[in-house]
């Protein structure tokens, strides 16, 4: 599969590195706006064709399949004419500006019957498909709340709020892993520097009783990246900066008793022990991009296809909306 | 100044062996329903004479001041009778149940001119007092928010949510250290066990853009209390938890810079040395009944009077409105 | 059982507070010389006789048994009285200041039928009863070493150096779950401040390639008590500071292949889940003095009876050898 | 300058990386005696000249300076042929297997007027130049002890001990840091797989009491890089692994009083802040491969010249003699 990247910015340079590496891919062409980074893409990979223009790329025949990594508000025009030329994509996340443009790249794919998919890197981590693994397995019990925060003294986008820029990883996570869409969204937050909210905070209510919230913050002194999922039978704790142990899960739970009088507990717990799993160690990223060939070449569906770049998309604007009222209930 | 103590069950017993050991205190008696903690209090305190009616402590004439330690549905009765019989009163926190309740306690204290203090513990402890100071000298530059996570595997209290439960420890340190009360609230949160909420989140809008947010949840497998405060200047995190070390504070900051172009950063941070400081030691409740006795003695207002465990009632009432609601704006 | 306790500086309080609260013990009186200690313990137990003479306690026809928790120089003296008067006796670590008195001491109990134990407390928590059952059940496989790491800004003893006073702990636990007794010892160190020891390496050399090694330093800015054991099926760290999650296991060890080429290694590594087990909660000295007041009842021989306190006095007495010759190797 | 660099294998690829960025160097050719290896070399760097033999680069005319990152074992004859031939040459750590090997060496760089540098990378981290600012600005007081903990499931080495492999960063590290040379040696180890010792301990005697001690080990479950560093006015931690915050200064110490009394201490604590300093982020090996091509150009000497590393294997070979007895104290 030969391949065009548009986009060497921050990300780019691990989509080109990995296709370059994939067996059964190639990269044919990387396109870039700024000089610089055309040097840099040039520097490290002599055999690429590196090129200003995006065009020229959508429009190679050569091409079969176009990776486009460059900012959001640029996906729909850059998608839309690579599924045009009949090209397969794959986009950085989050997958569209709109929710309109993400319908409309959908139905054009399917038209197309091109592959379409959405770069939700993190569901190919080993940590994310364990959790997967219990969620299923039953192994956490009914699920009671998804709690992530994930904070730092990050790079200011000037063209979003964090929520855009940091969320989509864990909304894409809850899509994977929770059943159900979220019925209602609730965010907060607040600009300090550039009229962008640098805090916010999202509440999403799924069905059952099930509860995400989210905490991105581009001013925090101190890198989190934690997340708490909270089940009747196991409880979980992932933090992805631990260099081993990333996976917590505690044989701990909650029993519900009959109320005995104004001093007594309804509720009593359990406590155990404490496991954490070996996990795949293979790049994310590496594995996403096998599947991508693989889905575009037998015609299978991905399970990160536009629809589930989509369904994150929604819930971004949601919070969006919420946003702009200070922190409203809306419905989605 | 001779106390009679009104409950024995969590937190009472620290009450009672900070007055017995408090120079210028003595506890005469404690009255407490539940036998078996009156069987506790005996063994633990011969000296002190253990009755199961309130009434007893709060008519005895030998008695100078109460402190309620009782579960928070009984504080507004029994602070009422206590303060009507003329004694100085000590309040658990939260200080009652609604605002109503505290204003008119309020008003009976000052017409009665007695002290009355709410246990705002967290007020006197080295880590707080240092915080405090810090944001006083200016230290930390214009506040930008206050992010606190409060959870653990924790008691259920069948009488309220879990907001009444933990927030209050952060919304009298917000009170304490941030400028002006809140404008707005938005809460929200799931109960799955017992109708109240076990996980909830609360976002407060202070005046300057300055966002406060608390993250509670009784299910949480691992214990959390952790405090990023960031400003412009620098930034901290609390973590009290930590053995020693509670404190940390970052020489980090951001800058604004001008707009240069579509791929240009608005913003800069500003990176140096981190330093912890070594903080006072010594018992936050023993230096907080001393300041009782102190005020109650002298007639100084204490500033974690009545008004400061009022604004704090104010927020849990705000929150429990926009908790109805799944997260509705509710301003102050 | 009714007890006399000599010494009430830092952990005669513990033991005074633990016989006081065990069913079927009782504490009668308490010797200590210093007038302030004298003081605290009359004040925190006000119906236990506080004298400042030791042979008041050892003659005292109305006690049973004498815990003797003074400084290592007196403990033979004291104990040997107390035995001589035929009273069950409990030592404070390390058992003697040498192994003849250690030896004389074991053959008077054994003489006069009376019960001797060392307070080993280590023993009785719930940490090292895991390990205990671990290695008991061949769980870690064969071990290769046991590694302790034992470290913080102590209180300087002038009467010891610091292997006298940290390693004690560490030399019971190994006597406790290796196999055999050590054959040769290593000790080095250096003394900065007042000629003993404040820093010091003590290594092992136990049957069957077993390597032991302590790491004990009075001069530490932060504290350490970790400790790693490595067995052929699996490892462990023991964090003793750690709050929750003291005990990790991990379930790696490594795997002897043939020598295939210069560049190939001949030990591959297998690497797997780690598991923290819930550890019994329980205080480990209340578990030790019920022991005591079980086995001098009952007559049975405890398993830190004398002979187990000297074969530490043995290590430390080998270890002073080495140490005087700044580190040569010592047969025992 | 031109370079050659000998052998592709684990630290090769990193030597290869560095010299072809910098500025003022490149690469001419790679010798390598694995076909895989020369594989990876070729597909990684498609410019250079990659072989199997030696000899070829050793030999070639335009090549100005040769980097030897072969197994200890072959350091010798490769640099000695390479300073034959007039070549500066850049040596991995250990040195030489030998001390006479190192002496030849030196004398042979020095008839030749040729720059001859040990790869002690770790001195150009910027962890370790701070330290040593630390040190010689006398901000830590004079030294009491260097304390270092080098342990993981590491790769086994079949050419050596653990010490070897493990310990020459320490070595190279206290040589670089403490005054004088060690006065003696002590070294115990035990070997449980392949016959070399596999965990083993080092005390090094310093002038002016300063003791050091290194804890090296293959078979520890968990990674540790951990460092301790007392001194009379200040202590530090360094704990490599650490992503930020790897160096703590501890403003703590130690006072000596005078002897009041038998339960009297001698010496007091000082407790105070802790300060984790900002630390240089750049790269360790690039900044050392551009000081080697600085002291090759322009005749200085390097402080980690010949002298240095010989002065790491010198105390190699002690620990070896000493090791041999099981732990005799051996004087260098």
């Amino acid at each position: 599969m030969k391949f065009g990247v548009i986009g060497y910015g921050y990300w780019g340079p691990n989509i080109v590195r990995n296709l370059a590496q994939l067996e059964g891919s190639q990269v044919l062409a990387i396109a870039e706006i700024s000089p610089q980074a055309r040097t840099r893409a040039q520097k490290a990979h002599p055999g690429i064709k590196v090129v200003a223009s995006a065009t020229e790329v959508l429009t190679s025949t050569e091409i079969d399949a176009v990776a486009v990594v460059s900012p959001v508000w640029t996906h729909f025009e850059l998608a839309k004419a690579a599924l045009q030329n009949g090209k397969h994509v794959f986009v950085e996340k989050p997958f569209t500006s709109t929710s309109a443009q993400g319908e409309e790249l959908i139905n054009l794919a399917a038209q197309k019957n091109l592959t379409l998919m959405v770069d939700h890197t993190f569901l190919f981590t080993g940590a994310v498909k364990k959790i997967k693994q219990l969620v299923d397995d039953g192994a956490l019990g009914p699920l009671y709340y998804y709690d992530s925060t994930r904070v730092n003294l990050g790079l200011f986008q000037h063209d979003c709020n964090v929520l855009w820029d940091l969320a989509p990883h864990d909304l894409s996570i809850m899509d994977y892993l929770l059943k159900g869409d979220p019925q209602a969204v609730v965010a907060t937050g607040q600009g300090h520097l550039n009229g962008h909210e640098d805090v916010a905070y999202m509440t999403l209510y799924f069905p059952e009783k099930v509860i995400a919230h989210v905490n991105v913050n581009w001013l925090s002194p101190v890198k989190v990246r934690t997340t708490l999922i909270g089940g009747e039978k196991r409880m979980l704790v992932w933090n992805d900066l631990e260099a081993d142990e990333k996976l917590k899960i505690y044989d701990k739970g909650v029993q519900i008793g009959s109320r005995e009088g104004v001093y007594e507990l309804l509720v009593s717990y359990r406590s155990g022990d404490m496991w954490a799993p070996q996990l795949e160690q293979s790049e994310a990223l590496r594995q996403e991009m096998a599947y991508f060939v693989e889905c575009a070449t037998t015609g299978q569906r991905p399970f990160n296809d536009g629809c589930a770049g989509l369904r994150v998309v929604r819930m971004l604007e949601t919070a969006d909306e919420s946003l702009k009222k200070k922190g409203a209930l809306v419905y989605l």
